[in-house]
Formats: structure tokens, C-alpha cells, sequence
């Protein structure tokens, strides 16, 4: 088999990223502005998540709500099953409620561990009761700051992606695809690894419209540290994909950039990914990002952060001719 | 040497996967549908697990007698060493059972740190006792305690494997042996790695039997990441081990495909694998998969699950060429 | 475009490191001794830091205050809160102080869920709040204690780097750059990688001074085990951008090498990594690092740690010619 | 420089693995049966363990005896203080012991978050000194349960080595060196890598014996997954610095193969590592290993783990030609 002959069809069946589809109507971008994707799953017959990445991904409110509501439904099942077996099993005094509230605050001392002794079990049954209590308590209650811990430790990453991405004179002649990215939290970031993946829609000869991926080469797609900040560049040369486009036809064809970044992140001693996505609304023609640091008179190197999606336009006519 | 010279069983040598082997009956599957694997070991002299692996890889039910028998047994101890030492070393009131419980409760009570006071140390023996028996409660709990977070929060995978696999037309006038997988859960999995290899069994001159393998290339063993689903694609050209095979010789040989799929979990911040594999009663030939999703009129992408195994079967004559 | 076009500006364009920069005054290093880095951020209005991130990477005194403030003031709010509704909730007795002191020590005593009982809560509103107080105090202390063994178990390396940089004679005619480095802890690294980048400032046609950055091919970059020492080699071969430099050079562009070593620390399950820099005033020429281990009678092998950077001068003339 | 011109120094040089040496006895083997390098240091001025190693890689018996002794320790020290301060200023009764043991015990009680009440703080500095005694408790023991559960939940691998590496035929005219390892455990170790290191001892003219290291080209270093045995094979082909040495040079050199495997352990989740070594006394020529599982009637695959080490010896004469 010739290269010549491999048609389009075909070789989106081997570039493609395991979401190439059909395309109804117009596309939606494929990654949001947070870096989450775009993509809805029919109500199928799966369990979606796992407890663990359920109780890991919910927002802080509601986990706090699910701690809550549980250390209720624990200490409520626990106070009817005191009041069942008779509240004269618990030992206490100066304590005028209801026995149901004798046996949830009880139970809730047991389960924390508390255990003031202001109530206290004298009956056989109440002992035992008490002595699962405590166990539950405590491996409940380890479950509940574990996966607090969890959620506090978890390793994310905070990167500033600049504005728009531009194409920007490169070298000699050339044109290169560009966007800069940089650190919005103080710490060092090291083994950062970048990829950059094209994807369009494409008209078929029946007039049905395919999803079409390749990825980008980039001049660089590793960084062994980024104290300050990244230029990413994938050089237009004639053998990308993006060779030869211009404005109307990024437009046309729902053009979209996907960028994911890695990187190990020392203060979390573990790996962060970011995703990104450019799409050709904001990609910005004939121009070249500003510089964004400096060094000062006492030879320090200052970063101004406020600057990274800084660029100036340039005349088309190539600079470097 | 030369190339040609290698013989069948010289190769299988240098190709082995560490259980190359000489085969009596008919072979079972390698590769269970759970993903685990079927092999046996002969009662030899070593040591099968490491305690925290028992712990960690038993099941749930297992784990949590485990844990209460632990608690009880450390109760029954320090509750036969305060009856011994004499009950009156103890404080308490209003508790009428026989001398045992009343150390069990008190044990109970100091290992779990909740110490009611109900019942008190006031013997100097007692004291003693009882600081040991704390400190042995926060050691032995936080055991207990942080394997049933290890349990709870390890990191697993739950992929969909389509039922069979296809060999379906591939590019002009070839074909590709070819499965789908998609994620049953919502999060995303990143970094996504394929393997696949075949093993069969083969006779060599003497009738002996012997297990093959080989690793199979395939289209695209890396993903960057699977928001939706992913084929993989073995193209079976003229150097694949599995050129000029046929339905008949799969089942005369006892054909098994033996697959990894490894991933990033950024929700357990882990590495997961998945193990399957395909038989030759898993084959079917010339088909190919259906579509499992589409975009909608408002550009959402949506992904029906429950299609991931559908395919319509395609006439043997080539359709590409 | 042919090779030979590549002007300095543009090949520092894709040699650059993250960190390109316009240099005004005299440059000072970009990393520190104790590997920290030598750079400012102008106050944007960036999130500087994640709170996990700002209570590892803060000082064991910073973060014991910060733990210390805590307890006190969540203690003080309670106190409040019980002095509010009324001590007389809070059953005690031989306590003489002011009530709020009454609220503070049984808020101290529910938070660590210690619970002597000698203060306990009799009324209803008491109760629900030492119920909540515990629940709090279990979730905080997770947080602080989580904190404190991430910190304390935080796995990083102690690399010892020889104080200077020697250009030594290498191989036939050749001369190399060679640094030594050794663990100053018991332990054994694995799976070390060595990285080196030089930067120098260069001025331009327009005098205005570029920071360039070049990576150092080294003779062996990856090292399976270190249980001595591992001397980093570069030969200064003619593609290397350090070929033909003199002393002189060196000090007017202030050279510098920056070093990132990574590797696998057993004991820590972790991967650690260590960065340094040599600068142009750190440099010997013509100078041989001296052996700094021995093999005793009985065979064993003994590392002399304190001769880390001994090394010896020796004659320009070539020695191995 | 032409390649052949390189002398056996110079290649040394390069080819050192961080641990060359000048060699003044016999040399003792490098790595011992238990996988520990065989290297003293002198008592140099470095701090030899960071905290948390010393902690983690101490035996069982001597950390038990930290955590008893820390114990105690604090205990005695608030014991002191509550003396001091005047025993008056806890609540007590029917405690009749020296008013030291009063205050050693109440701080126990207080440490472990017991607090049974039978003791209680009516003083207020013994009120503030027990609040203060209940967060050290907390995040000591927070220290002690965390090392406990690292200790116990390290990553760590259990391989059985055959006893001996066999030179055996291979291919056609050929031989390889072999050595067999397999899991002592029951469960799966994924993504194993094999790195084999030769050294041995070599005079040059001066009559100074140094210590020479080669790796050595592997058949296979990468397995997937083990379920069952894995034979390392290195070819002894022209190229292999094993080539032509018999059984006399093995001896008088000191011959020694270091062996490095690295695997994935799903239960613990991590990467492990095994060290080994095999000297010229554990070469065996001319042999090879015996199978060491079998598939059974059922088609069912029995590993015989005593069978790891078996192998048969076969006649010098090569069986493949």
C-alpha cells in the first residue's frame, strides 16, 4: 500500500483519540475553560464512580454535609437502640431530656471517644453496646479524617494559560503556533511534559461531518524545572497539520488546540496534570507574546505574572526575512 | 546466524512472558473474566503474603471479623489479667457482673481511648495496666484504622471490555484485529497503555505440547487521555504472528489474547491496571463496531455505554478496496 | 532553511529553559547553595500558594505556632459559647475560676476528645455543642496530625556536591567537566539521573545582554544504584556549547552551571531530587578529583566522605597523550 | 580517537557505576545474600540518617522500645511538673500511691486521650498543663501510629533467586548466561525490569588491581507481568564483556554479576526492588534449569516453587548445532 492512497477516512481511524464521533450540529468546545470536558454520558447502565472518588471529587460543602448528616444517622440509631433497651442502663444525673436524647448524646461521647462519664453504661447490655460503639466510632471516624486528609493533600496544579495562543514568526520564513503558560503558585515544578493535540470537523463526500485529531510536534516537550515561565511552540512547518490553514477555515471547521501539561510537583511529592484547550476564536494572528520578566539593577530575576497573555501585533510581512 | 535459521522452539525461548510451559490436557484460559489469574501453586515452602498484603487484599467481610476479633481477644487478655490482679483494684459502681466484664468493659473502654470513668483504675498494678493497655489501643488501632483506609481508598480500575473481539477490514485491503474499552466511571483517566499478546499452544515433533507468545504491535499503544472510549487496533500485516490464521487453527490451538491496559487515576492520584483477555470463542470475524456516540443538537457530545460491545457483521469481500 | 542560518537569538528562542530573560545589571546565580532558586515575583494578583502547600513548606516552628494558635482560639470560642448559655449547662465541681476559663479547659478537654468528665455538659444546649465540639476536634486534628507526619515523612535526599567544578583531562587529547557528589545518609539511591544545563550572558548588536541556556551532554546520565560516590562527567567535546571557553570567557559572561540530580530514596517509596550550581568562580582548571575510597585487607570497602572535593592540580600538558 | 586506541583505564573510567576502587586484598563480595551492599564508611562529619529513615528502616523490636521509652519519658516529665505544681491541684480519690505516680498516671491517661475521670485537673495550671498535655499526645502519637502503619505498610519485595546462574546452550552454537527468580508471594508483580551489572578485579602494568565494571546486554529486561518463573538471559556473543572468560579467569578476577530487579506491586501500589548478586563460586557451566510448573488434567498451570533452583547438566558439546 502506497502513502499516497491512505484517504481521510481511513487515517482518522488511526490518529484518532478515542472520542472521534459524528457530528450532528455545531460543536461545542471539547475542554471547558476549568479544564473539565465537555462530554455527557447517556444514562447507562454502569456504576459511575467509585465511593472513594465520589466522596474524594464532591465539593467541601457537600462533604462536609455527608460527615454531618452520618455522625446524625449513627447517633440516632444508637439513641433508639439505648431507649429500646431501657435508658435505667445508663448511669447518669442532672440530665433532664427525653432518654432518646440521653442515648444520642451518649452515643455521640462514645463515638468521638469523648466519653466525659457525665453518662455512663452500668447495664450489661448498655456496655456492650457502648464498647461496638466506640469501635465503630473509631473506624468510622477514621474513614471521615482520612478522606478529609485526602481531599486537603490532594495534588492539583494551578497553571496560567495566556489569553489567546498566537502565530507568531519563527525562525527564518517560518510561522509557529504559540501560548505561554506559567506557575500560579509559588512552588518549583520539575519534569513538566506538554502535549498539544489538533482536532477540527470535516465534511465528508456524503456530507456527513467526522471529528479529526492529530497531534502537534512541539520544539520542546519537556522542561526539567519552570521557576519562571513556558513559551509552547509547535513550528507550522509543512508537514503539520495546521500547515497552510488560515482564519476562514479555522472558523469553518470548529478548529480546537487540546493542550494537556504534566508536571511533578515537589511540595505535593507527586504528579499534576492540567488540561487546556485553544479554540479559533482565540488564536490571534501576526504576533508575538511581550517579555514578561526582567532583571533588576541588583541582578534578581522578577516575573510579572500580570503579563503573561501580553503580546504585541507585528505586520504580516516576515520579520526575519 | 541467520535469521531464518531460528527454529520454533529456540524462539518461544526468547519470547516466553515468564510462564512458558509444557501442556498435558486442554489448556484453560490464562486470564479469568474477573482479571485475575489461573494458576496455581504447588504448597511449596515460602511465604505467600506479607501480612499487610493479606490484610489489604481480603475481602471485606474477612477484614472486618478480623478486626473484631482482634478487639475482643485484646479485651478478653487484659480482662483475665485486671480479674486476676483482683477486681477490687478497679473503681466502679452499679455494675453487678461477674468480675471478667467488668475488666472486659473496662479494657473495652481503654482501648478505644473513650474511658468513661464509669469504671477507674485505683490500684497501682491497675494504672499500669490500663497505660498499657491505652498505648496498645492508639498502636493497634491506628493499624486497623489506616489499613481500612488503604482498603477503601486503593486505587482500582473498572473498564468495560467489549464482550468479543473483531477482525474487522482495515485500511485498503487488510485487516485488523480490533476491541473496544471505555471507563465505567465518570473520572478521567490519563497516560492510558495497551499490550496485547497472543498465546497458543503448539506441538512440536515429539507431540509435546507448548505454550507460545508473542507480543502483538499495536496501531496505538498510548493515549493521553480516554474521555469517552478506546479501540484498540492490532493490524494484522505480514510479520503479525496472527497473519494467516483461521477460525479453524484458533480453536485447534487454543488461541488466548492476553491484554493490560494501565492507566493514570488522577481521582486516587494512582496508577491502575486492568487485566482481560480474549479467546478464540471471543472472536468474531469479519465485523466491525458500531458507533457508541453522537453529538446532539446543542454540540454535547453524549456516550452511550451500553453499545460498547455492539458490531454489525460486514460481508467477507473487502470494502475498502 | 539551511543549519547554517540559525542566528544566536533565534536558537536561544528554542533552547530556553522557561527562563529566558533581558539581563540589565550583573546577573546574580539562579540557584542558590542550599538549591533554592534566585528569583522574585513582582506582586501580581496570582494565589500564591495552595494552604496544604503553605503548611508543609513552612518552618517546624511557623507550623507548631500555627497548630498552637489554633487549639487556643477554636477553645476560645467555644468558651464564649458555653459562657453565653450560661455555665450552669456544664456540670463541675472544686473549679473556682471565671466561667469563661470553665468553657475554655471543657472545650480543650472535647476537642481532644479527652474527656476526663470532671467538667461535663448537663444541659441540652451544652450537650449539642460538645457533640459538635468533638466532631470538630476529631476533623481538625486530622488535618494538624495528617500535616505533621506529611511534613516529618517528606522525603528528600541529601546530596553532598564536591565545592568546585574541575575541567579535567579526559580520555586521549580531551578535557572534561567533571563534578563529584555523594549521599550524606546512610541509604541507598536508585535510579539516579543527572541533568545539566550552562547559562551564560550574552550581549547582543544592540548591546542589550540575553541570558542563553544550553543543555550538557554528559557521559553517563543514568546511574542503577549509588552506594558510593558519582563523579558527573561532560566531556568538552567540539559540540559542546562549553568548547573553547577560557577562564576569561567564563568570568565575563558569567557562566554558571545549574545541576538537577533525581533519584529513587527506598526508604522514603519515594523519588527525591536535588539541584546545585556550579558558577565560573567555582570552577578549577586542569585538576583531577583524588580517590575517596579504599578497599581494607578484609576486603571491605570503606568511603572517605571528607574527601568529597579533594582533588589535585596537575600539569596543563596533556597527560594521557 | 579511534575506538581501538581505548585502554582498559580510560574505559573504566566511563564505564563505573559510582563505586570504583583501587583494590588492596581480596575483594569480598559487593552485594550479600540479603540484597545489603557490602560497604562501610569511615566516620565522616555527615549526618548519616534523616529522622524519619532511622525510624522507618530500624528492626520492630528497637522501634517498640522508642515508642515504650518516648512514652515514658513524657509521662515522667509531666509526672515532675504535676509534683511540682502541687498534687492538690488534681482531683482524686481512693488513690493512696506517692504523689509522683498520681501525676504519671494522670498524664498518661491524659496523652492517650483516655481521661477516664478518676483523676481530674482542678488546679488551674494543672487544667492548662493537661490541655497541653492532651495536643502533645495528639500529635506525638499522631508521629509514633503513622511511623507504625509506614513501617507496616512498606512497599517491600520478597524474590526467590536460584541458587546458582547457570552458563547453558543457547540458540544454535551459542551460549547464555541464565538465573531464574520468582515470586515468593502470592500476588502479581507487573512491569518488571531485569539490569545486570559484571564486575570484577583487574591489574594493570603497575601491579594495582581495580575494580571493573560492564552491564550486560539482556535477551529480555522488560517482563509485563509474573505470574509464574522468569529466566534472565544474557547472551555471551562476541560483543559481551563475558566473552571467552572461562572458569580459572572467573576466580582470579573476583568475578561478580550484580543483579538489580524493579517491579510494580499492586497490593502496596508501588515500585519495589530487589538486589542480588551471584559470584564465580554460584557460576554453574554447561547446565539448565529443569521446568518448574506443568499444566494437569484439569488445564490447570502448577507452579513448583522448590523447583526454582533445578537445573540438569548437560554435555559440553553443543546440542543445538
Amino acid at each position: 500500500m502506497s502513502k499516497k492512497n491512505k484517504g481521510n477516512i481511513i487515517k482518522d481511524e488511526f490518529e484518532d483519540l478515542g472520542f472521534s464521533s459524528n457530528i450532528n450540529g455545531r460543536a461545542r468546545r471539547l475542554i471547558n475553560a476549568d479544564g473539565s470536558f465537555n462530554i455527557l454520558r447517556s444514562s447507562g447502565r454502569w456504576k459511575q464512580q467509585h465511593t472513594y472518588q465520589w466522596l474524594v471529587l464532591m465539593s467541601w460543602k457537600k462533604f462536609f454535609m455527608v460527615v454531618a448528616l452520618f455522625y446524625l444517622a449513627i447517633n440516632f440509631l444508637f439513641a433508639i437502640a439505648y431507649w429500646m433497651i431501657g435508658v435505667e442502663q445508663l448511669s447518669y444525673s442532672d440530665l433532664h431530656f427525653h432518654p432518646f436524647w440521653i442515648g444520642f448524646f451518649f452515643s455521640a461521647q462514645t463515638l468521638t471517644t469523648v466519653g466525659y462519664g457525665g453518662i455512663s453504661p452500668i447495664g450489661f447490655v448498655a456496655n456492650a453496646l457502648a464498647a461496638l460503639g466506640a469501635l465503630i466510632g473509631l473506624l468510622s471516624f477514621a474513614l471521615a479524617t482520612g478522606l478529609l486528609f485526602a481531599r486537603f493533600s490532594r495534588a492539583n496544579v494551578n497553571l496560567m494559560y495566556s489569553k489567546v495562543a498566537l502565530v507568531s514568526p519563527y525562525k527564518e520564513q517560518q510561522q509557529a503556533l504559540m501560548f505561554r503558560i506559567s506557575n500560579q503558585r509559588r512552588n518549583l515544578l520539575a519534569d513538566l511534559q506538554a502535549l498539544m493535540i489538533m482536532t477540527w470537523i470535516e465534511a465528508d463526500s456524503n456530507g456527513r461531518r467526522h471529528r479529526q485529531y492529530r497531534s502537534l510536534e512541539l520544539e520542546r516537550k519537556f522542561l526539567p524545572m519552570m521557576p519562571l515561565n513556558w513559551t509552547i511552540v509547535h513550528p507550522i512547518v509543512e508537514n503539520s497539520p495546521f500547515y497552510s490553514w488560515d482564519k476562514n477555515s479555522c472558523e469553518k471547521r470548529d478548529l480546537e488546540f487540546l493542550v494537556v501539561i504534566q508536571a511533578y510537583d515537589d511540595s505535593f511529592a507527586n504528579t499534576v496534570r492540567s488540561y487546556h484547550s485553544y479554540r479559533w476564536e482565540e488564536l490571534v494572528w501576526d504576533a508575538k507574546f511581550s517579555p514578561m520578566f526582567y532583571t533588576d539593577e541588583d541582578g534578581n530575576t522578577i516575573l510579572e505574572m500580570e503579563k503573561l497573555g501580553n503580546f504585541e501585533r507585528i505586520s504580516t510581512k516576515k520579520e526575519f526575512s
